[in-house]
């Protein structure tokens, strides 16, 4: 993509301040910027590098106040990650996707594939599979008998898609990413040993979820394990079975919710954080990466911290005090010396 | 299936109480029951549902002792789980096993393959493997030379085993697991770079193993890492080189085992935890999820917490008070105050 | 392999203290040794299997005094573990490299292959693709479009690389790991919902980086994520976008870390660690398994530890007082007791 700083100004819906006619060839980082390329000043941590980046224009947000001269074109935007995002997005357009169904992919005749939707070499469909339009399905991926994939999909390489599990439309789901392995659902016997309680339920995607690389969602054991609408996943997250994820959830990388767990609309989770089995965690939960959660929420827009958490505020006053543990215990044997000396 | 509920009492070993005539057609969980539906009572943390759901049956232990009105008809029996377990089992035979060996599998002709075993396409199976009777190899998967797998064996999808390694009778693998990548051994040297020590040992695991998605199990240094007769093994788990897993030991997702550490039997594990290297753990250790064990658990049946963990209750009263101890340390400054003006 | 004892010293640089003319035909480890195999001292924790050990020959660090009889010839060498590595590596030839491209794999036309690699079936090869000299690459691999790769790299099954990466020379990525997934960017909306910032950087590989299994490391969201020469990383991590790991760093298993954050050269970093985003970690930072990294390390060669994680020692002595917590609470009770009677 070119373009002049007034057609990305344009596009962003921005005020230019500065020469509107340079042409834009590519986005670079702040720190890095050169003459061509558009930045962005994204956090008010990278400021100093506003003064020095050599960018030839920079997205600011509207109530930016440089305090020093400035090299790049400024375009001031409402919510300058929004633009960015749009920007991005034209700039990507070189990983153009691909068309057709390869003949090497191995497609089961019972399974339905909509217009539009391309398929990779090596690529597997398994019985009464039903695929939607326009959806990107990389190689070495396995989608189970009975699966239901909507519009508008991108199944990275090597993700495995166990039967009947459905996903919604304007899903993107990566690399090696397994969805409904069954639930580590075993009975204890007498001997000592385990029966395994079979998992007869599923995985249900709604639309426009994004799921991380080499993460694993299992079914359920009945009924389904469910991702709301908007949720995104990072990498190598843990959803046991029967768990819920509500509405624009998002969860960093690594993360693990154990069985039977519901979790709230708007919710943000850190990254490692792990949740025990059958809790409820209300909306707009916020939760500090490592956080250890063993028991519910109940009240919404709570933040939460440590092992196991508790308030975000607490956590981090109790914290300030754990590091002075062993100036306090010399300061409570003085206080004990002194009044056995006084008694 | 279909059956009445005297049948799947007949099945379980159960005692009926009520109708015992309707036919059942699926299972269902108890918030959600329905005509025609048999659900369960597992967790009496569920109790208050069992007195408004609409299954047509419900599992319940022997001791239970309604005390209000129920609309399905019970079945008493010993253990809910494990009937359950047999119930799913028999309900669960909608995903047929498949049949026969895949003309799209790549199977080295040195290779032996027992009877009943299937196979489907893209299976890649390397020279002088040796595969028992009556196992499921799915799509995409990678049997390494010299692997010897037995009977009854289900190697989910992706699944990669690296050369010389053992699987015993009975294991089910789930997808995008890696068994038998190196163990992660480098040696210092003095220009601060690291030279690898080569893995030449393998990976031995014995009859009646479940591994879950995208965990990874890595090959010892030299003899064999073990994962003993009946253990489980959720998601996202690592096991390091050279650690040994005691028979019937229960893991859950993503903890981590260093290399050289050795897990007895009977052991439960919750999520995330950690363990630091060259560790004996006694057997019927239990450990809550993120503990970070750091030092050899020599007493079995020790119940663990914390980080670095300690004994499960005494964990709990510390923990207890350092939620209080900005408030503590308050009680100290006024101590100090009152002191130093008696003083 | 076989050699003499004479022969394998010369192999390390070692002298040996007994019979030389032994012949040696396997590796052991100390607990196990056998007549006929060679074992080694390498921790001085396992001294008393020194004593023990039936090994027919036996490294030992050239400082090493026994205290009691011996078995095994010993042969002193300067460092036991390099000294391990050679041997290792001359009896792990069994695992010998395969040979020629498969006519199964796929292989995009406008790929360059350097002479002497090799590759196994279903690989795939996309358009553009560089690749040098003398790499084995494995079964179900995926070598996204414009992707290079240099010299005597072996990529294991499974591996997914996404369009663009670069891996250096000597690399070696373990089954299943993915390279160059999106990195975890997303700009809140006012609705709650989330829309995808697109990931338009890659990752780059240096010389001589290993990379365990089930791995995920991000594409930068402009310019590189990038792991520098000669560093380790272990199973299961996550390496978020634009993360630059430095020379010579090892990172254990299922350590995560989040975006931007630039961790220094020579680190040694357990497993489960976390290190939220934008931080700048100084070279030879030390941190105990499982710590948060919350702050910025600007000191080299700190040792850390904790959640959040300050100084090893001091959270070592917090960590022994927070264990009496209970008793300590007690003794301030009584001392307001005291005092109040005295009042």
């Amino acid at each position: 993509m070119q373009a002049t700083i007034q057609e990305i100004a344009d596009l962003v819906e921005g005020i230019v301040e500065g020469d509107a006619t340079t042409i834009i060839n590519r986005p670079s980082k702040i720190e890095e910027g050169g003459a061509g390329s558009i930045t962005f000043l994204g956090n008010s941590k990278y400021e100093l590098y506003a003064y020095t980046t050599t960018a030839s224009a920079m997205l600011v947000p509207k109530d930016f106040q440089p305090t020093r001269p400035i090299i790049p074109t400024l375009i001031y935007v409402e919510d300058v990650y929004s633009s960015i995002g749009i920007l991005l997005e034209r700039f990507g357009q070189q990983n153009a996707p691909f068309i057709g169904i390869s003949e090497q992919a191995i497609v089961d005749k019972s399974a339905k594939i909509g217009t539009g939707t391309a398929m990779e070499a090596l690529a597997i469909v398994k019985a009464n599979v039903s695929i939607g339009q326009n959806c990107q399905i990389y190689a070495h991926t396995y989608i189970g008998a009975n699966v239901r994939i909507g519009d508008n999909c991108i199944i990275y390489p090597g993700v495995k898609i166990y039967h009947d599990c459905v996903i919604g439309n304007d899903c993107v789901i990566h690399a090696n990413t397994v969805i409904g392995a069954d639930g580590f659902g075993f009975a204890p016997q007498e001997d000592g040993s385990f029966q395994k309680v079979a998992q007869i339920g599923n995985v249900v995607i709604e639309d426009e979820v994004e799921i991380g690389a080499n993460t694993a969602i299992d079914r359920a054991t009945m009924g389904s394990t469910i991702i709301r609408r908007g949720v995104k996943l990072d990498n190598l997250i843990q959803i046991g079975h029967n768990v819920e994820i509500g509405e624009n959830t998002v969860i960093a990388a690594q993360t693990g919710v154990a069985g039977s767990t519901k979790i709230g609309k708007n919710c943000m989770i850190g990254g490692q954080v792990g949740f025990v089995g059958h809790l409820k965690i209300a909306d707009g939960t916020k939760i500090q990466a490592q956080s250890g959660i063993a028991s519910h929420v109940k009240q919404p827009n709570t933040a939460l911290f440590g092992y196991p958490a508790f308030g975000y505020r607490d956590f981090m006053k109790s914290h300030a005090v754990f590091k002075q543990l062993p100036e306090l215990r010399k300061r409570i044997q003085q206080l004990e010396k002194q009044l056995k000396q006084d008694g």
